[in-house]
């Protein structure tokens, strides 16, 4: 059950950045960040990258931090070896993850990979790195965790979005 | 500098499966591993994944990895803290590539993403995850040297790819 802990912490330390990531698709968003430009032939970012959603990403990843902070001053989970949850850290992380997203976006569009299809991994894996490398910057985290979060995001997110899909929340499965 | 050698290390150890995953796709191979069989409404594999690009990927690495034990009967690696390079591990490298590329173009084909389009991250990343994982049952590695292959291993390979487009060994430069 050491396993199950370990990627309970990871999961623990990223929860702001999957909160930043889940929010925009349910944003429905209108205005979008590159305002329609292109770059060759291809949108810059495309219409899936809002002004709304970034916002609300934004937004709603620090509503998340702000409820670990709390749960944190409840339980001492720091002395379980769980990371501490801080409020530059938060910060650095949904902002991160927001920015990952959309250079996933802008990566998809370069490759010719229209909005609303799938990149397998680059999808479920854009925000984790821009979360990781900009709160790294203030935070050094164990090469560990960082596996662990690469290893259970794609899975995790995959299934949440099947989920949102169901719900109709999301027009793909992906 | 310490952080050339570091990437140098970790190329050093990947290296058997990065010769077997640049070779299948010059071998222009005819027999579709999945035998143009389908799964639900796409191809188990497609026509990307040939019998003769399997063995001429096993074959190719097999060889990168013997050169690299002849360098090492010329040079102390060891000493500078290079992995050393065994039978067993060519084995397991080449193998878990090929493997893992595998399930790259299986996991395209269940998002319903054609052969020859592009899958940014996992295009790049799907051979690295299986070679990894199957050495790693008999030879576990440091998770720094883990970290830096995924990191070093797609602009690399995009790079080559670009290169084989160029000369026209490959259809896209991706």
């Amino acid at each position: 059950m050491d396993l199950l802990i370990e990627i309970a912490k990871a999961i623990w330390f990223i929860l702001p950045a999957y909160g930043a990531n889940a929010f925009p698709p349910l944003m429905k968003g209108k205005i979008p960040i590159d305002r329609g430009k292109k770059l060759g032939k291809n949108r810059i970012l495309g219409d899936g990258k809002t002004v709304e959603g970034t916002l609300g990403g934004l937004i709603f990843g620090f509503f998340v931090g702000l409820v670990q902070i709390f749960v944190q001053s409840k339980i001492n989970l720091e002395s379980y070896g769980f990371i501490n949850i801080t409020i530059p850290l938060i910060l650095t992380l949904t902002t991160g993850a927001l920015i990952g997203d959309m250079i996933g976006s802008f990566i998809k569009r370069r490759f010719g990979i229209p909005r609303g299809r799938p990149a397998p991994l680059l999808d479920q894996l854009d925000f984790v790195f821009g979360a990781l490398l900009l709160s790294s910057i203030f935070y050094p985290i164990e090469l560990e965790i960082v596996l662990f979060i690469i290893v259970v995001t794609p899975p995790i997110h995959l299934i949440s979005n099947i989920f949102a899909y169901l719900f109709k929340l999301k027009n793909h499965p992906f």
